[in-house]
């Protein structure tokens, strides 16, 4: 069989009983992540724009934009919720392939259960599965695909998009392998558009086609059965090496789901464990951030590569400089997506501190590793290693870590006891009649 | 400046009294040679399906799906029209690229045009905009970018689309900069969906991209001013070879539409002269098909390579047989598209005629050339030789014959009286106040 009619098989075939439990509390842990990063993004610039652009065009309002009083058809709710999860930078990695996952899985998949009944369980079982396509189509062309200034996050997330309506909406073996092919022929977005709000719009684009993908499969608009792998398919066209094996490989057996990893802070990950030694000083220390004299950090090559800037000026600016991050660090008990606003970036305690911090590279030190000694006015000094930074494969963020992060991005559009209701719906998900509750609990109401 | 920046200032700034009146004829002549192929692709599986799977989804129905009684948004209405223009393989190519320009730029021009006042003038002129920049894209990865698999309607297109809305509606250069680097972020189609449904999804979702992404730049949704030749743009990632230069060479002043041209016969192009020399047999003789012995055929090699199929069972497979061709030039006084239905190809008279014929190739024959010999049982022969196939560069489809193709197409769908209204209006559609109601003309409309 081909590597498009295996995973179609997969999809359309595979026991949800065979779901281990781990890949499950992965999904649930997904799901709380992304919902974060949505109603964190939901009233950036990008989704305003889109808004005025687009809206002219809803269709009946069955489905909710994340965070927004605007309800949408569901086509439109998979692009504006796939631009919100993305927008602020800080949604989930498959770092295997630099897929940034939930975006297109779960727009398409929240989309499409508040317009044909979905119960949680299957919910979250089309989250595994979803994930699982989209990061093995990722696998068949990575890393050439994505060197040659691929989004990936926008080629495969479509088809993980359409895995996952499919799979929720019992596409049989023929129309999934439709679906996944017309997926290929959607599959879109350069990389030149990052530092733009097109980055953004890859993802929703992608959830968008996928849902459209399968729906339109179901109803018979035919497609090739071979859309991955072909000689003028997705993998050959898009890439200059195909990897088809490591599609398939150990299929229901290993599953992508279980290797998403989350971020704690909303900057590059480099910055973290720089950020968490910081935290942990002033935390265990109770430093008076005035009485500072320096800030001596040891780092791998890639921070003052990635994040040398010494002077940002916006927010944006601010996730791309060492020297803001650890004065965030220092200056709070915790550091949220608002401590990369231009405000923030600009406040003269923070450019005060950042001025006094030094960056030594050492090869030695890891990417999730950190060291950072601090001396104070009154000759006394503090010193932190970090082994590794939180969100890393070796301290992956938990449930508690991801509720703290959803509660701070939570905040810019829920009260605060919408948002433990709502984090508990999404905890109990599996036990839902109807997942498209899910998207009612995220938009917010009149108190 | 940049191959964008330097189209978009070309969109937003080109001064219309500069647009030559042969391009505007070429724009009125593609223009209802779109219409006639929609008519004719209106009632197609894959329009039927798309309906089933989309329709749930359609906002206010303020634009016309071509030949049907159902309406749509503009964005849905542009993915339909672009779909129906481009399913039976009857539309217009641009023979430098193998474009087929108007699928894109018209769709979603014309859904534009039932949501925003736009009048007739600046219809035609921002057709010849639009078929301009996507055809120049175009040949900025021509033919490497096409040898590769891609789909170049579906790719090319989408900047056409983008272009013609955004020249219509007033976008600045900047807009227009960004409204093209997000069309190029959604370029997507793949040669593998030949054959199937999915290659005129292409130019509906070109329509469909193209027309967002003008509407969102207008609304100020950032994107990069270099998407198409950027190191991770449109033309190093989709293509080996990149052309900038003829993006842009003699902009404003040589037109590519003046190049665009028509298929008389719903088959490939090789088919054409075959065609046009049996219905002149058959015409200057009074021939009376029972009294045929042999056809004898000299033809360019092509012919047997794409066109070789002897005995064709279905419609589809009609188009890919000179046997079946021959015989349907020789039994009709007109050959239309459904010559080329199931019915057709299986009819006793067509079946036993198309055994008679010898086809020979010779390479001295020329791909729009042919030379053909009719014996009949009473001894007489009759030789008729084709210089040039109708449709062909030396021998254009003019006015007159994309009429008669327009009638044969629309009568599908619509009334002889409603035929001859649609085309008096199209005709003169640079008079119109709003170039909406073409829309409205090519909808069946109760008797």
């Amino acid at each position: 069989m081909s590597t498009t009619q295996t995973l179609a098989r997969f999809v359309a075939s595979y026991d949800s009983k065979n779901i281990p439990a781990e890949a499950r509390t992965l999904a649930v842990r997904s799901l709380v992540n992304w919902a974060g990063c949505a109603l964190g993004g939901a009233r950036h610039p990008a989704i305003e724009s889109a808004l005025e652009a687009l809206q002219p065009f809803f269709g009946a309002p069955k489905a909710n934009i994340i965070g927004r009083a605007e309800r949408a058809d569901a086509l439109h709710a998979a692009l504006f919720n796939g631009i919100s999860s993305h927008v602020l930078d800080f949604d989930d990695t498959h770092m295997a392939t630099l897929v940034h996952p939930s975006g297109p899985v779960i727009s398409a998949l929240l989309a499409a259960s508040q317009f044909y009944p979905i119960n949680g369980s299957a919910f979250i079982e089309a989250i595994v599965i979803g994930i699982d396509v989209e990061c093995r189509v990722a696998r068949s062309v990575f890393p050439q695909h994505y060197d040659a200034g691929w989004h990936i996050t926008g080629t495969a997330g479509g088809f993980g998009a359409a895995a996952a309506v499919g799979r929720a909406l019992h596409l049989d073996e023929k129309q999934m392998a439709w679906a996944l092919s017309i997926a290929a022929t959607q599959a879109a977005g350069l990389r030149e558009m990052f530092g733009t709000m097109c980055k953004s719009l890859h993802p929703g684009r992608a959830a968008q086609s996928g849902l459209s993908a399968a729906l339109m499969a179901r109803a018979g608009f035919t497609s090739s059965e071979r859309g991955i792998e072909a000689p003028r398919g997705f993998a050959h066209v898009m890439s200059s090496a195909q990897h088809l094996g490591a599609a398939t490989e150990k299929l229901g057996e290993r599953w992508e789901i279980l290797t998403n990893s989350f971020k704690p802070y909303a900057c590059g990950v480099v910055l973290h464990p720089v950020i968490d030694a910081c935290l942990a000083l002033r935390g265990e220390h109770h430093l008076d951030p005035s009485l500072i004299e320096s800030i001596d950090i040891r780092a791998h090559p890639l921070v003052i590569e990635l994040t040398g800037k010494t002077a940002p000026t916006t927010g944006l600016e601010g996730k791309f400089s060492v020297y803001h991050s650890a004065a965030i660090g220092l200056l709070n008990d915790k550091v949220g997506s608002r401590h990369y606003s231009d405000e923030v970036v600009l406040a003269a305690d923070v450019v005060s501190l950042r001025q006094k911090v030094n960056v030594e590279i050492d090869a030695s030190i890891a990417e999730d590793e950190s060291d950072v000694t601090i001396k104070l006015i009154d000759g006394r000094s503090f010193h932190k290693h970090v082994d590794h930074a939180l969100g890393s494969f070796a301290r992956p963020m938990l449930d508690a870590d991801i509720d703290l992060k959803f509660r701070d991005l939570a905040e810019t559009v829920l009260t605060g006891r919408q948002i433990e209701e709502a984090l508990a719906l999404l905890h109990q998900v599996e036990k839902l009649d109807d997942a498209g509750k899910i998207g009612e609990i995220l938009a917010p109401r009149a108190i």
